[in-house]
């Protein structure tokens, strides 16, 4: 295919669209116009129906329903029935996933729940290039616990297996790689964490939702992850928490709040938990963003995971088989593997003026976005991007690249946040 | 008053709708046709600028602005934006309070960050009658520090004072009761605390924005708040957190998560805490939650606490003093203080079938709630109730209590969960 003249490109990306059996999903997502979204990995576009149903949650659930909404729109149960929902995605039968809180939260929930199904053992052990929230808030149980330890990958051993032993409580690792984009083999990696006797905690910010997981095939132990990235569930968007079943007898975690008890309306006085996976819930939660999850998930749960994955595969090659040329030729290196069994749905490439590349690339509608000190990152999410989006992209990025494009300084300036 | 036939009264209550400086505020809140809402201080009703915001948040900052909003659309400030104009609320000086994540979660770094600023202490005392999560909470930070204990007011000791002493770390108190509307002397209390060497953390769930309350004049270290009651912000919206900036420095918590890291985008390996108050901040926030802030704060935010206060004052006064002698006839009994300056903005009558009478005025459309076992509740929220309102509260109230309407099958038969 690089041999293809643009004409002929075009003309295969069309056919590709045309042929799409997910072609359909791409109405359901409002993408600006003129827009080649690739930040999906970051903040997923808005689902069109949670227009209206955001405009229910405002004009008749709150402003008429008022509290009775609590319970006839549903929504004290909303972490448990959406919590079922997401289950299906990650491969959780229901019982075991609510909606609820951030990431942080929950992974600091997940670390202390597993330090307390693994009494007397003295080490987290985790990834050096974990998104940072992940090692920080690891980092935030291990100094309240004395004599417990924080092993990381790329500090302590060159590989997490080489970490885990029988000192290990937890492992707390990512699906993918929110930088590189490299898949971890969650099953391989559980079993090994078994064998060791330690107890796994994946945070699936990055796969939910455009990989099939399965977390109960797997033998998770529990999970974590957002609802904001190939969700598509709205900026900052309540997270998730998974626990399997088996451990929910011996489940505790100490952000025990009245959500999370047996009774919650009982107004007991004393803490007793609620007795399956609810009992990871802790405060009140806001519901407002909570009601995008319904549209978020309503949008890609009547296909196949195999369906996206497969159409999220073929994006990204064909990405990295359009850039490829322009990034050995310009000292840019794909860094996402790209063997299928350990990529996800991002393609990072290495540039040291990769913000640049970036900004001149959002100047021209297509939108990915940048990792200090070097990353430039394009998720590619199957339910909005066609092939004929691709070959646009990528266009547009060889043209900035070999062009030099990017040496403007309006696009060199760096920004205080991204 | 209570002499003056229906007529007289109306009249009377016409006049003094008529007058009041605040009755402006009243076209700010969308209150359903026809129902008197005397529920606000568990979810007050929407305010009117909410659906246009929601409409922008959703239309033009997502759909239109997706991750460019982070920065564009001020969603990564807004914790300390809002967090600054709610401190005006709560007589908070800029840089001492955040909007983030919920009260439960907001007790539970209150505590650590107490017990960090008082090491070698070993107590917390709070209050047996306390909204139970703050219990809940506060048994889940004494599970993980051996030797930590918890005193409970009406447990260990009939008054907190007496439950204060050189051994105490933290004094967890409400400003005013969930149950029964009494009001803490809070300069009173925060100064005995002190004087015991220990640590107050405020809960202002039932006070902020419609009490003034003034955290730097007390001298208080800590507190946690709703702004889903009086404030007006949604259901579930994000709570808030303060800590005095003398206390910053030393200011440490366990939910250790990137939004409280001091470079947050650096994407650094290590913990290294913001260095002022957004080292209370944890994960990722609710963005269009949040959006509803501004405009529940700014719909009471132009006018003084002390005409809020005042006017609240004069409902209470008034239902309290129309549904008295009704009261008294059939064993109910007001429990929320007479005196102004132990009581809150809400009346709380205790009736052994107040759940039943609860139902029958839901149905006249006079909106209050019951919390177990016996308490009606009724909020009295100045910004969006009018004298005439009380007085037709009151009349629905005293017929159904005094002609027994509450016995209907109807009304009796309790619900799952309210």
């Amino acid at each position: 295919m690089a041999s293809l003249d643009t004409a002929a490109l075009t003309e295969e990306m069309t056919r590709r669209d045309a042929a799409d059996p997910l072609r359909h999903l791409r109405e359901r997502f409002h993408v600006p116009a003129g827009m080649i979204y690739l930040a999906g990995n970051s903040l997923g576009p808005a689902p069109v129906a949670a227009f209206r149903d955001m405009e229910a949650a405002m004009r008749q659930e709150w402003a008429e329903g008022l509290v009775k909404s609590w319970n006839d729109a549903g929504w004290f149960a909303l972490v448990g029935t959406l919590g079922d929902r997401l289950g299906r995605l990650i491969g959780a039968a229901p019982g075991q996933t609510v909606a609820c809180d951030s990431v942080s939260v929950n992974i600091y929930k997940a670390l202390h729940a597993a330090l307390a199904l693994r009494p007397g053992r003295n080490a987290i052990v985790a990834e050096g290039g974990s998104f940072p929230t992940d090692l920080y808030v690891a980092e935030g149980v291990v100094a309240g616990r004395p004599g417990l330890v924080l092993k990381l990958e790329g500090v302590d051993a060159a590989r997490i297996e080489d970490l885990i032993d029988e000192n290990t409580a937890a492992v707390l690792v990512n699906h993918v790689d929110y930088k590189t984009g490299a898949l971890r083999d969650m099953a391989a990696l559980t079993r090994l964490v078994h064998d060791k006797g330690a107890v796994v905690v994946w945070d699936l910010c990055h796969s939910a939702g455009v990989i099939p997981v399965d977390l109960d095939g797997a033998e998770a132990d529990l999970a974590v992850g957002c609802t904001y990235k190939y969700l598509n569930c709205g900026p900052g968007a309540p997270a998730f928490i998974y626990a399997a079943t088996r451990h929910h007898d011996a489940l505790s975690q100490p952000l025990s709040g009245w959500w999370g008890h047996a009774a919650p309306f009982a107004f007991e006085r004393g803490y007793r938990p609620a007795g399956g996976i609810q009992r990871l819930l802790c405060g009140t939660q806001p519901i407002l963003s909570m009601r995008v999850l319904d549209a978020g998930l309503g949008a890609i749960e009547d296909v196949p995971l195999s369906a996206l994955r497969a159409k999220s595969l073929a994006l990204t090659d064909l990405f990295m088989e359009l850039v490829e040329p322009a990034c050995r030729a310009r000292g840019a290196t794909i860094v996402t593997p790209r063997d299928p069994a350990t990529r996800g749905s991002q393609v990072s490439i290495a540039f040291e003026n990769g913000f640049a590349v970036i900004q001149a690339l959002i100047a021209r509608g297509v939108i990915g976005d940048f990792r200090a000190p070097d990353t430039m990152r394009f998720g590619f999410a199957p339910a909005y991007l066609g092939y004929a989006d691709v070959q646009r992209a990528a266009e547009a990025f060889n043209e900035v690249l070999t062009g030099g494009l990017w040496r403007d300084e309006r696009y060199t300036k760096r920004r205080a946040v991204t």
